[in-house]
């Protein structure tokens, strides 16, 4: 049997802000039987994770591209590899059946064609949407638990500013920080967004940063004794705002600069002054650095999950050709909570 | 009996670099006996410790100000307190008698009349200069045993890359580095200087930074293989230039910015992708963090001096008069290792 497969790709390599034209959507037939001696696997996707790191792989330069294996360049016309979840139509590999749920490295397509290492893990139903696996219990999910506890080990009192708070990382270490008895304030650039970490999530307070025209001054506002704690999503001006409104032996995680990947112009420039005698920790990470503590954060979200103490905020867009508006708007925005593209049923 | 006291002021606040024409000297008539039932110490100035941070208290605002007590702002006419040794003329405090010697905090002058709490502790005479209480067995040494060992954490074999590293405190860094194994390449800003690095004070390489166009070039050719540890005297382009060579999981230790306190517009912008993708970490400190280790750090660094392994480096100028152009000189490259103004002989 052969289907019609449709897979997204850029055109070329995207140098500044993303745009949907930047996009494509291409065909190919695949056939859903293998070659006797094949060890491939045969997944339909199911959902597809859309992360804004993913534009650093998209430039034909960055400094990311040599760091780790993760962050290779991506070549235009070929197929963009991603977080997805999907389910085996045909496998060639013995530890996996026709029918399995499995996470893995695949791509932003309907049908992905993929080896064994590819395949992170295999998935059960369970009594939480699926999509979960991709963010409150995934990478998002790891960041936030590595990036707040691990790095800033935070403590019960302390101040916390959450920057792209209704992001999909951001709304889960305020929810974390206030599970702790932190007092937390996040940033958003909607009074949309503004109302849902204050109203539904819980954080002590919110502003909306395009409504400000001094950051420095809005967080003097918000934190008339300082920032213990500031998780950065966005770099750029915001982290410099934060920087001097640190207090002593401040922490600052480093989760994202999604202001600077697509302007370099925008680059912070932190007072180092403040870092010196304030003694400010500045120091960047990635989830993957956490995969020793997996389980821990793994089993006590769950937890959280289970006792109703967590809100879970997903975005979704439906269908292949939704990708690349549901991948620009991350850029724009658009996305509250973390952004996920369905693209069939289980 | 009454002396004719000699004593250096700021004429106003000084807000980009300093010059000598900012300073004034200043005489007072003190009497060198004390009323009764005063606990006074009178102190007779022997030397004086010259340090870069002194600019951020001369300037009418610094984020450093409020930062720490002994980083206030010093008013114009008045005598400007520093680090200083100096014999006991007079004592009105049971603690302390005629001809002691002791370090404080005293002032840029020929006398100082102090309370007890000024004095840091009192000092015997020993097999090495007692200036050396005010560099590599004092907060030079401690910044630089502080900086190194606890916040980078060296091991041995890592590549180490070093700073104003003919200063007072990188000197020491580069010192401690060769001691433990490390690669250690240090930037000066002149040929003699980097003969000293490398021919007296050991270090593998060292650069004139001055003769370099491009410092992200040039460190790419001095660490082909990338930084596990920057030690920050400097801030500006050689932050960024460092942070854009790291390795993964480097460590950059900010000791302080000596081209970003005179000039706001050096400040650096290091690119924080290289600090997320690599999990950089740049931390602040200051040496009087590290009181905790002062025991560790003075029973090794005397081992070492009495074995020969460290040599000291100082820069004396004689006379309460040549203080101005001492710390000038700070700013514009003249001193060479630990600045020390030598008022009197003990």
């Amino acid at each position: 049997m052969e289907v019609t497969n449709k897979y997204i790709v850029i055109k070329h390599h995207i140098e500044d802000s993303p745009k949907e034209s930047h996009f494509e959507v291409k065909t190919e037939a695949i056939g859903l039987s293998l070659k006797p001696g094949s060890d491939e696997v045969i997944i339909k996707n199911l959902y597809i994770s859309i992360d804004p790191y993913l534009i650093n792989r998209m430039k034909s330069y960055s400094a990311s591209h040599n760091a780790i294996s993760f962050a290779t360049p991506l070549t235009p016309g070929q197929a963009i590899d991603a977080l997805v979840i999907g389910r085996v139509v045909t496998s060639g590999n013995a530890k996996f059946e026709k029918d399995d749920l499995v996470m893995g490295v695949f791509t932003w397509a309907e049908y992905s064609v993929v080896k064994e290492q590819s395949i992170i893990k295999k998935l059960e139903s369970f009594e939480f949407p699926l999509t979960y696996h991709l963010g409150i219990l995934g990478f998002s999910g790891l960041s936030a638990y590595g990036g707040f506890f691990e790095i800033c080990k935070p403590r019960k009192g302390e101040t916390v500013f959450v920057s792209a708070a209704s992001g999909s990382v951001g709304n889960i270490v305020g929810q974390y920080a206030k599970l702790l008895g932190c007092y937390v304030v996040g940033c958003a650039g909607s009074q949309k967004k503004v109302t849902l970490l204050k109203e539904e999530l819980g954080f002590d307070d919110a502003f909306n940063y395009k409504e400000e025209t001094d950051l420095n001054s809005t967080l003097k506002r918000y934190f008339p004794d300082g920032i213990d704690i500031y998780f950065d999503n966005v770099g750029g001006e915001m982290l410099e705002a934060a920087v001097a409104n640190m207090k002593a032996f401040g922490r600052v995680s480093v989760c994202g600069v999604i202001s600077e990947y697509t302007d370099i112009g925008k680059r912070a420039s932190p007072n180092m002054m403040d870092v010196v005698y304030k003694r400010i920790t500045i120091r960047g990470f990635l989830a993957a650095d956490y995969m020793n503590v997996f389980g821990d954060f793994s089993a006590k979200t769950l937890d959280y999950l289970r006792n109703g103490q967590l809100r879970v905020i997903e975005d979704r867009s439906l269908g292949v050709e939704s990708i690349p508006s549901a991948f620009v708007g991350l850029f724009n925005g658009d996305n509250v909570g973390k952004k996920v593209v369905v693209l069939a049923d289980e």
